[in-house]
């Protein structure tokens, strides 16, 4: 079996989403963890940064120059924007990347430098690099030596609204997403924001208007659509930790109704392991997905004539970033999809 | 001072609303309490029920039959809706009442039938109740008789649209408001899924297309508009014990942008003490509100052109419930309108 | 593969344990779900009851009568206490049982009565029961026909206290035993204490000085100690689903301190893959154990001379019960202790 | 009226506990906030820095030596420790302090210095401070220039232990002091431990052997018996924003029970509006006292003979911290000691 492992690095071990690559890798049957990275905590065990991980065999953590890359098949990168493109750009090309950063996922570099407010550093890469929709991408992740995945609400936009707007159901036009998240997508950074006293008990919407993940849902409903989209899309923050829910008002095309969008989602998504549709007439929940690779969908005629309401659920740290992260690998590698994605909801 | 006070009776006290009501008026200068009924705890101090009024001066609960109504000026209403109406009826005539439950708060008795699957036993009631809207019905409220409190997604909805619906700033049709709940909205009753291990670390919609305060938030704003409308109104359960939270996605009227939209609330409610904008740029949050009989609004420009994202946040326990109750029996009783609601938010 | 996969029924699959036992068997590779029972819902898909389960291959529940039970090889039971009794007796003499009620793990009937409050059905197949606590009866679990799994708080408690006790390293007069635990604990019952407006942001002790698990402790400390030892366990309720914690106050025997229990634990515990020390100097944390069958142990000198702070944390709904199940049914089974059992602790 | 409210300045008003006193006073009919310091933050509005005291009457912040001292006649000081005692050697004689620090509380330089790691700089102010526990210390308070709120653990503890050490109904070896706290305690500082995705779902101990309120308990604890006493004090962390819990093993003296405990109680507090027995037979619960200035007592015999259990709950930002500096504030300019400090616990 050993023959058959690959040698993973995570590089950005430290943060929420990277700690999430080590639990998935962790029970991997065909990966093993071959190095990880944390600069501010380089010569640490990685039970000195998440006790909860005493029990993995791993190496502790070192420098990102430290890595001996000779050794390494494959890397899963949880750095934050901007660091990821400098650090990537230095991996040697026999080193397969799975990008958890936003740096890759904008194809346009103009759209990168005007939401993310800096020039891009690596446009070359960017150039080669996949969307890494699983779903939607495969044969080009397959092939890909650097894959971008997606960001968390973009993975939960994306997996309901491609297959209906590419078999014209719904129109593209005002296409509201209210979306709701957990904590945990803004990682582990020191915000006030962050802190549990302002955010238990309590709610709120932010970056009205303003949030990059606007950008890359718009980019790939553009492509599906065959022509330039723009949608509304308000987030919120929510009392939990895990956890993103997306609401999505849309106006029905061409005469179709919330059963006729089911039977497409059923169809497109017939042999995808981690995308399902809710039992009939509940909405999903995100206690239904927590912890797993799963993204549930449902869809509702609204009480408004002609219009109907849209459903996504997900984890935001699992299908929303490292398990996505992981499903990638599986399909750059020639694994199965399910490999070390298998773990079922934790729920209560 | 104890010759000017009120004697209030509270029905239902046993709930959640019920409660609040209790803690409010507990404080209040002009009421007192004089009477607190619930069948099922008949016979038992207040503090048995609820442990943290041990300190309370209030008569222990009992039957709604046995309350003397002689002595009694005012009773607030806590009971569930069907039982609330069968009550109601029965108080005799010199008693005013604010009812809290969904019983009389539909002007429309077929509409009441549709949505709440049963006829109305006191249509003569509902005829001459008025809806406690406070801040837009404030005249009609200091002389009726019986006044219905809206439902708590009702008040955060129109507190926010009646103005901006009657200043023709925003289209009627395609309203659609997204709203999440804390869980005391749902009451103190024995359902699966208000059970702490459903709902922490989770969220979920609920009632799609078929929540019954959809037909409360059509008819006010109907009213405002001239002309019938309807609207989509989706609502989700969040992991928190007070706070309800509105964001209504809109398309622009006349021209208009979220700056005439913040001016003419502003201008609408200059001399409400319980309504306010939330500081220029920032979203509302419920912990703004916490506690506090204060709804809070803002409004934005979409990036969608011509159209605007607006929010409305308040308590569901106290704006949404029992503290618009003691706001309209001030009203009623010409009591100043902040007497016994000058808590600040409750924060963190 | 499949022919060494061994069958087996969960008899009570639809409250919170049951359900975590169908999420540890979905991915466990010597055992699949053959039935799965619920009178209460009979007939119904897992996936109705527990909508997270959509993906696992799992028949309907059915009623216990139904059962096949000639294909079937163990049984694990999740019904409450007395109610497993009963139907445990009537299961076919061939199938091994895993039971996680409490009836069969008070050894002595007079102090099952006692506690109970009623006379024990199966007195026989009492006599006959191992009490699981994997780690200490390893070998009868092996041979066993019936096993009964210990209670949550009993599990933390006494992978904790046994080796200490044997090894003579604390005193067993006035151990004092403050637990705390998530809501999880209490099962999916509907009872007022366990909605989420009367947990969320509170905390209270409940059972002072009369839960069940003070005798279930006090029976297995004894036999450690070899005298009757009585305990204070005092359980406080905390606001989280899963997780239990335990902070235990001892006077240290024979001049012994906290390094001695530390050195005691580590060697008691070498070989066992799911109990371990907390890094050194740190308190164990239950987000460190969440969702894992993993135990977590610590010991502190007190600044109060001759006396020790011990903590035990870990899963109430795994190790403190389904995960301890499978463990044992792997023993039971001759299986690899950690089989179906790997998954590591899901944080944050 | 006007005329008899005094001039309060809050320094250090962007913290929690400067939020709280904000809260309080915002309400008191005999005080008036005149003055708001936050260095960090100088010349900002409070709206800005809390958003939910928009609605607050209150001038914006300023750098502490901003403060016009003349016109003020009390000070609230929520400053952390150290700090705190060099900004309050320069307050003006004639400004009564109210100190919500550590820094006054210990009597004994050296045990300051041991504990806290440094000299202090204000011991000739420390030798006329008077330690600030409303209930115990009223005459002194009344007199006294600067006041030493006690620790939010200490005011739960002391509450609870004062009269029992006092009355000889408990022995003070071996004092067992088990404390849970919400996370608000921890205050607005960034920390990596206090954001909500380390605190939510999740708890554990912290400070074992080590917290500096030990000693502040000990020495109230020692002077209440007439000699040196030392405890055992475990804090814990819960997944909640406020309360506090403790829950303390002891052993009973001189033959008495937990009954002669809950008698000496009720004597002692007959006439303190905020500290009150839960119900006979009833644990306390924080929910009961959430945002209320009450402190819940209890006792319990213990199973184990001779031994009882003992409860106290309140909430830290209110009686632990700024609730308790109010009323100190009441007692030093002779206001009724309830003066804004009625709201009843928010429940749910």
């Amino acid at each position: 079996m050993a023959n058959s492992q690959i040698n993973v690095a995570i590089i950005g071990a430290s943060g929420y989403t990277g700690a999430d690559a080590v639990r998935l890798l962790a029970a991997h049957p065909r990966a093993r963890i071959a190095a990880l990275t944390g600069n501010a905590h380089a010569g640490k065990p990685l039970a000195e940064i998440f006790p909860q991980f005493a029990s993995v065999d791993a190496p502790p953590l070192c420098r990102v120059e430290e890595v001996d890359w000779q050794n390494i098949d494959a890397a899963i990168c949880g750095l934050p924007h901007s660091t990821a493109q400098d650090v990537i750009a230095d991996i040697p090309e026999h080193v397969r990347i799975i990008d958890m950063s936003a740096d890759f996922r904008l194809r346009d570099v103009q759209v990168y430098q005007e939401w993310y407010g800096r020039s891009h550093d690596a446009p070359d890469l960017l150039g080669g690099a996949v969307y890494g929709l699983s779903e939607h991408y495969r044969a080009q992740i397959a092939d890909a030596r650097l894959v971008a995945c997606p960001g968390c609400y973009p993975t939960a936009a994306l997996t309901l609204l491609i297959p209906l707007v590419k078999a014209g159901l719904i129109e593209t036009s005002d296409l509201i997403i209210d979306a709701k998240s957990g904590v945990s997508g803004a990682g582990r950074s020191l915000k006030e924001q962050n802190l549990f006293a302002e955010v238990a008990e309590a709610m709120h919407a932010y970056g009205v208007g303003a949030h990059r993940h606007a950008p890359e849902i718009e980019q790939e409903v553009s492509l599906a659509a065959g022509h330039s989209v723009m949608v509304n899309f308000t987030p919120h923050l929510v009392p939990m930790n895990r956890g993103e829910y997306l609401s999505v008002y849309a106006k029905a095309a061409n005469g179709a109704g919330a059963q006729d969008m089911r039977i497409c989602l059923e169809e497109v998504y017939r042999d995808a392991p981690f995308v399902r549709l809710a039992r009939a007439g509940l909405a999903p929940a995100t206690r239904h997905v927590r912890g797993s690779n799963i993204c549930e969908l449902a869809a509702f005629d609204d009480r408004l004539p002609g219009r109907v309401i849209l459903f996504s659920a997900l984890d935001n740290l699992v299908k929303g970033s490292s398990g996505q992260a992981v499903q990638n690998m599986n399909i750059m590698f020639g694994f199965d999809e399910t490999d070390g994605l298998e773990q079922q909801p934790l729920y209560p």
